[in-house]
């Protein structure tokens, strides 16, 4: 009546990724790249700054010419022109002794190889100048190239776009990127006992709340969530919707509820019954989140999480999310881990990792922050509200005492608390 | 010819920021929520779980019937039923000695307080079970109200909305959020050297970086972006375009470049032009950062930024970003700032704070994250790219030894590899 598990480690379930391999790519203007993944190597097409560039108002001059000035014994210079912002330096060429008016970013005059600050300068006729103090030679400039050289490597496959990645091959001229597509991923909520959210519950009945925070959390990560309802726990009918999710087609596939071994649990059979699917793992040694599948179908994952929504979320940070980098070529969960000291005791168990929901608090003086754990029976969902990340205790621990180093993995959202 | 700064510390141009209230609110979807900041309190309309339900596949019983049972010394229960899942559990009501099957999230039968786990039962015939292990009341259930209480306060109002969030209001039949409305970000660049991204260069000019890389930032920090194009330096182009962003109208604006005392620079003069407008503050003792213009007209707050990319982003990170959070309600920047050790020498200049951009490097052992400076002029971009952060350097510090234990802010995206 009912089945035994054969229990995998974290580890070795995530070592099963290697069978999936990376999404295709498709090319997107930069300004939508924001938090994509890159495809392949970018180099630089042309050097950055194209020329070379004031980084003060002031004077551009030759060096030498500065030299040995002082305050009582200024040099005296003799001004050419002046460089006009977005206009080429190298129109004018500066002979021994000339100089030219710069501003910030403008392009140096030929000859010219640093820049006067206007503070070390004082007009004394209308083309002449003198100069207080010597500059070296690149001083207040920068030079063509500095940022890259043409050909240099600028980001790596796999990087992650932020705001200063765009910034830099904005600047390089590239206007678009070849990045991972996004993965779909298909989620679908089991259970006769649940009705949709904003529906009146009947005795015994409650809210889905899966579909939820699994659409929540696969936006979150930056791929797209196609929530394909509620289904009740019928084996023919989790069926033919798992089918008809994997024909859209989907990269991937979330079922939650009817992970485990019980009387009522079709996940595992439903996806033996699907053609060309290979079980991969039935049962991790994690608490919560023991009742997780994982099979693939080509390059599909099909995961059966478990239906208490505190466990699915568990899940989904440690091997889902983890997976959805992975198919855009990146090999980081993109979580935060950080060392923390346990607030208070926390008992465990041999032969399984655990996952404590706790609470993190900053100390002052640089100090690790303490972790706190959020305790409530594995159904509740407030310890998960009250929680900023999940302290591990190891497979073979019975338990941390208190002011113990230990590890937490941090919830997206909440690095900012710590 | 040149001018001078007044300037103020970080922390009082932080303290202008009280002038500044929040935006309006707006109701939408719980789905659309995710990332936007809650506008009031927010309190269970009903209670969850709504009943009283069984945590595991067994038996619904009332405890007292178990004590005292072995292995040994079995104890028998009647099977009077089977609480379907979705339906009340309350339709069954047990008598002494007897007992109901009961799924994983079913509702209790009426009279019981416990669930027996299948696994210490035997079937003795159809209609009795033998019981080896005794329960204690309440074991194996979660009740009513375990997680809220009709009533109880679930989210303050400032806070931000999280998956499990948004799972926890679904749970409680909310379908919708009223949250503060997303600040709408004008962003200008000026400069007369400035080309759009993918116009091919003439000498002298250079690409506007400051419009993709503001733009991002602006998203990113959960803002709309309103990309307001190229102006060159001229007084009256800066003005019209301005007073044509207020009146879209915009919650603020960003104008880069011409923030400086320079000749060439009109955007404190064209601050001091608009009607109704207070000038805050002009000049942080910061680096990067010092051109910095804070002015307020109504609500809207106007910024002057430098214009080196790398500088506009560390004035975005110090005080753009947690003004447009307080439009929201929230009184956190949303950054994150850990402790890090120094890995190399680090000078500084008494008199303003520094912030230097560091690669983080985690260390393994729980020791604090090694943060190494990564150098380069102030035009550069190359280590805004290279780098995971900013190191602060205290206004009256000349600098940090190797080894010292220092304050870094965090950019997004770069928790996670420290």
């Amino acid at each position: 009546m009912k089945g035994f598990f054969h229990l995998i480690s974290a580890s070795e379930f995530t070592q099963l990724f290697a069978r999936f391999t990376e999404l295709d790519t498709e090319t997107i203007p930069l300004p939508a790249a924001l938090g994509r993944f890159v495809a392949h190597d970018i180099t630089a097409p042309e050097a950055l700054p194209p020329f070379s560039r004031s980084t003060m108002d002031g004077f551009a001059v030759r060096a030498r010419d500065t030299f040995g000035c002082s305050e009582s014994e200024p040099a005296l210079l003799t001004v050419t022109g002046e460089i006009m912002m977005g206009r080429s330096g190298q129109s004018i060429a500066l002979g021994p002794g000339q100089t030219a008016r710069i501003w910030t970013g403008g392009e140096l005059a030929r000859q010219a190889n640093a820049v006067l600050m206007l503070e070390y300068t004082s007009p004394l006729d209308d083309t002449t100048i003198e100069v207080f103090r010597a500059v070296a030679p690149g001083e207040n400039v920068i030079q063509a190239g500095d940022d890259f050289r043409q050909g240099e490597c600028v980001l790596r496959k796999g990087a992650q776009l932020r705001p200063q990645d765009l910034g830099v091959l904005t600047g390089l001229g590239i206007t678009e990127a070849t990045v991972f597509k996004r993965p779909v991923v298909g989620i679908i909520s089991t259970g006769d006992e649940l009705v949709e959210p904003g529906r009146k519950l009947a005795p015994g009945q409650i809210r889905d709340i899966n579909t939820t925070t699994l659409t929540a959390l696969v936006n979150e990560a930056g791929a797209i969530a196609l929530p394909l309802g509620i289904i009740g726990d019928n084996f023919d009918q989790m069926l033919n919707t798992c089918r008809a999710a994997i024909d859209r087609p989907v990269d991937m596939l979330l079922l939650s509820g009817g992970s485990s071994v019980g009387k009522r649990d079709f996940t595992l059979a439903v996806f033996k019954e699907l053609d060309q699917t290979d079980l991969l793992a039935h049962g991790v040694s994690i608490r919560p989140g023991k009742p997780t599948i994982l099979a693939r179908r080509n390059n599909c994952a099909l995961f059966g999480l478990p239906g208490h929504a505190a466990s699915a979320m568990v899940v989904f940070y440690l091997f889902v999310r983890p997976l959805l980098r992975r198919f855009c070529g990146s090999d980081h969960a993109g979580l935060q881990r950080i060392a923390a000291t346990t607030g208070e005791q926390i008992p465990s168990a041999i032969g399984r990792e655990e996952y404590v929901r706790v609470r993190l608090q900053q100390q002052d003086g640089g100090l690790l922050p303490v972790a706190y754990p959020v305790y409530g029976k594995s159904g509740l969902l407030k310890p998960l509200v009250a929680s900023g990340g999940l302290l591990i205790v190891g497979r073979d621990s019975e338990g941390m005492e208190k002011g113990e180093q230990a590890e937490v993995i941090v919830f997206p959202g909440n690095e900012k608390s710590i």
